[in-house]
Order: structure tokens, then sequence, then C-alpha cells
């Protein structure tokens, strides 16, 4: 199956990645432009043993994701599950 | 308008960043993983002139792409907008 997952930094935690991005517009003659977040964007292709219920996949890709894609002190995350 | 953009390493480009990851999982006891690619997740609010047409302001989008968001020489991307 076919995982995407998305993380972004927590609300309230300071994203110098996004405060750089949202500095830089104006001066590309972008206006009005502003809360840009940057985070990750992660996509993987996950082979389970033929007739894994969907929750343990999916709660084996939410391990994953606390354990290693996402921070969960700062960052939040979703992910979504493609069958194909 | 609430914009999401989607940055992924182009196909055949190598992504050190995904194959950290896929070389991390096995130890950590996830297995069945490959295929990881490490992109970016950005999201931004664009306040445009009222009545400017979706075209005008995709293609504006397109350009904070192209000129700032992503290296269109080694990264696809793709965005979506919400108008809320």
């Amino acid at each position: 199956m076919h995982v995407r997952v998305y993380v972004t930094p927590k609300h309230g935690i300071l994203d110098p990645q996004g405060v750089a991005v949202e500095r830089s517009l104006p001066a590309l003659g972008f206006d009005g432009v502003s809360g840009v977040r940057v985070g990750k964007f992660i996509e993987l292709q996950i082979d389970l043993a033929d007739g894994t219920p969907a929750d343990q996949a999916r709660s084996e890709i939410d391990e994953m994701c606390r354990k290693l894609l996402a921070n969960p002190i700062i960052e939040d995350y979703t992910f979504t599950v493609d069958q194909a």
C-alpha cells in the first residue's frame, strides 16, 4: 500500500523555514501571503502480509511516524493510505 | 485562500533523506517498507484582491513554487487551493 505522511510544525512552535519563506515572498513580488508553515511530505510503499487488517496497518504506520518520521514533541502529523 | 504545496524529489534524483529513513526502519522493527521519498509540505494563506479569477490565483501560486518553494531542476511540486 502507498502511504503519504504530512508532518507540520505544531501551532505555537517557531518555524524558521516558514518565517524565511514568508519574508522572502514580498521581495519576489508576492504580496498578501501569511501563515507560512514548512513541514515534511513523505511517501513510501509498505508491503504487509496478505490479510493484515486495515487498522493494524494504520497503527503500524502511526508508530512509524511517532518513532522516526515526525518528532511528536514539536510536530503534528497525519497520513493517508492508498491500497493500490 | 488556503494553499497546500507538496514538493517531492524528482524520480531518478538521489534522495538522501529517503535513503536514510528506509535504512533506519528495519532496525526499528518495521519491515517491508520501500520507495521512501522525503519532500516538503508547505501550508500558507494568500489574500488576493476580491474578484481575482481562480486561474490567475493558480498561476501566481505556480510561479511562487517555481521561484521559491521548490527547485524545479530536482523537485516536482503540486498544490491544492482551498477557498476557505
